[in-house]
């Protein structure tokens, strides 16, 4: 079943290795089809060398796996959530990406101090706290959904033009309309956070960019009046 | 038409991802026959991996496409400005490259600390104001390229001696007689700014390369007593 | 004779320059077959491209060359008395990996930032002090692997929850139930260093991990109620 | 002529861009036939896609090229100064690579925290004043080896023991037995440079190691009771 996204997020997990973003197994990706209700996600443990289309594994949103011979990942409620609270997004991504993850490690939101991340991320990458003892022994990775999404509600931060976040002492997560989307912002969302560590070494001082900048470039690559790609 | 000028200025795309200078299609290399007018620019949003020299724009001046079945890159009046105001260059790239634009997003000039810098660069790389309001919100891009050379002419830079800038918030143009020396120079700029930046770290107090140092390296390669090379 | 286990350390061996973790000959693996108390170590000065399993050296728990046609590791005698002083490890790994390297410079743990580090390592990956002039005269190797076991002891860090040490201004150490898993630790060990170096720059008062949140991703890793992987 | 040491010269150089060493053409190995008194050097501004053991240059010590089609790099006079100077070495290398270069920038010393760093060089590598303005406008290549060899005479550093030297301002020479053994110390300078840069970075209060650990690791290679290696 669901064979053609099997093959998708099988896809979407290569591109992990490819663009440098995980050691070993550190990663994960998944898809959903929102027809059927079912996503697709990376098996736990195996590696990508000998991974295969056929090792996805297929979940309901009630936590049942569906199809697949191996355990999902073990990430698998953290991405359930995204897909039940955040209703528009069709792939997720986490990794320990090296970068992202030491944000993610300092517990720092990373500042906009320039165009590339404008292009991606309308505002700051937020970093949400890290769970509390009771969060974390009960129910670990299903927590870690709620937390960001309701950090994004209580932040009013839209979701669609922020397509990702850090979690305090862990790593991010990205999502976009697709796993190749989602693995695109996880790219940038690596790269971001290196210029913004730099840029705060080079100036002590920096200030995040002005915001006309910052709306200027994500609108012209998002929404009706975009004009940026063919 | 100019099948030559495109096969090199597609040559001259394909190099920005050989040297790590891009990721996704964040960079653009156009180049310039000053005897028609027309220069030859990367495509908007096409992937290396599937680009091909058919694929090049062609534009005239007045910023008409004159041949091309894609729209040019977004940048195109940045290119074409440029091209205007600076009559003895041949090429200009841009690029998010990453050492470079954390100079861009830090918002500072790069100091010229050795003899790398001044094989190449002549002085301080500098890093122009960001666009103000107005300017961003009607023809970004032209202003763009009006910014940089209003500020080579303010502060009396002889752009084929400075060839490249530092566009704050944004990131690298640089410029050569064509499309490959401009490249050439972008290379040297990324590798100029990774070696500055680590310089500040290693010694907070060091002080920039005596002039004398870099009038010797510049000269030993520009100029009618030049002696470095073939 | 040990034909199996001299291809395994092989191997391992071989996975040093493949994960970026050596330069030259700077690095060694490995394995002990506790059945015989005979150990399988890297030769002397061999380099990577050229190196067999033949090459491999066959040690007894005395410190005799077994058998081999070269010279056993120089840090043969650590290896030696970390299979003596920690009974269920199988196999050892030293490496000049380049950020474990640096922390072990510095004279610095390295303090626990993020799950990355929690997943393999339990609290801090501890610095030993530097050896004194009268150990480092007489038998500095195995004056190098006593220090590594009298801290484990003293310290009361248990050597399986904790698989690798920075010995002060010189590298890293790392162990694990054989030579694949002691490579494996050896790689979480250089990228938790790069990671935790970097979050200490983006944020200069960070603190380690919440001790619930260290807890619960090496338990979900290890022991009798893992849940992670196959 | 010579045509074993110009290939010799030839394979040298061309590890310096397998070594990540190098970009473009900014680095050259020569290497001495002591006997004739002539060595064999690069020649300048040929790339390394295109270099055959053909090109190489041969010198004689007053300066005269003696066999090659190209001129020779525009570094050669330092390269012969250094030849007279310092009898016992056989081959010389100059790059710019990037952690040395930020050292050499940056006017400092490399202190030795290490023994990686004393494997190679017993104590620090040097750092060089920057030559004076009458020093670069007169036989500015020649002035830098004479500043290189004098200064190691007034600080009495044994050039044998250190194979190496910062050149403020500019980046980093060195030197070996033989062609080959300068490039090897060359990649150890860039190694040991990255790991000072970032163990400073860890710990701003750092010393270098004692020195007894410095004598241990240079002598246990080197000297006659050297036990390091085959």
């Amino acid at each position: 079943m669901l064979e053609e996204l099997k093959q998708q997020v099988f896809e979407a997990n290569m591109l992990l290795p490819k663009y440098g973003l995980v050691t070993f197994t550190w990663g994960n990706v998944s898809a959903i089809d929102r027809e059927s209700g079912l996503f697709v996600i990376k098996p736990s443990g195996v590696p990508y060398e000998t991974m295969t289309a056929e090792d996805m594994v297929v979940m309901d949103l009630d936590g049942n796996r569906v199809e697949g011979k191996y355990k999902p990942s073990s990430d698998t409620p953290t991405h359930l959530i995204l897909y039940k609270r955040f209703p528009n997004i069709g792939g997720v991504v986490h990794t320990h990406s090296s970068y992202a993850t030491s944000w993610a490690q300092s517990g720092r939101s990373i500042p906009c101090y320039g165009t590339t991340h404008a292009d991606y991320y309308y505002g700051a990458i937020p970093c949400v706290r890290c769970l509390n003892k009771q969060e974390i022994e009960s129910d670990y990775e299903t927590n870690t959904g709620i937390l960001i999404a309701d950090s994004f509600d209580a932040e009013k931060i839209d979701y669609e033009a922020v397509p990702g976040v850090l979690c305090k002492n862990h790593g991010p997560f990205t999502w976009g309309k697709d796993a190749h989307e989602a693995v695109h912002n996880a790219v940038v969302l690596e790269e971001v956070a290196k210029m913004a560590y730099r840029t705060e070494i080079i100036n002590k001082n920096v200030l995040p960019a002005p915001s006309e900048l910052q709306d200027k470039h994500y609108f012209r690559k998002h929404g009706k009046n975009a004009y940026y790609g063919q």
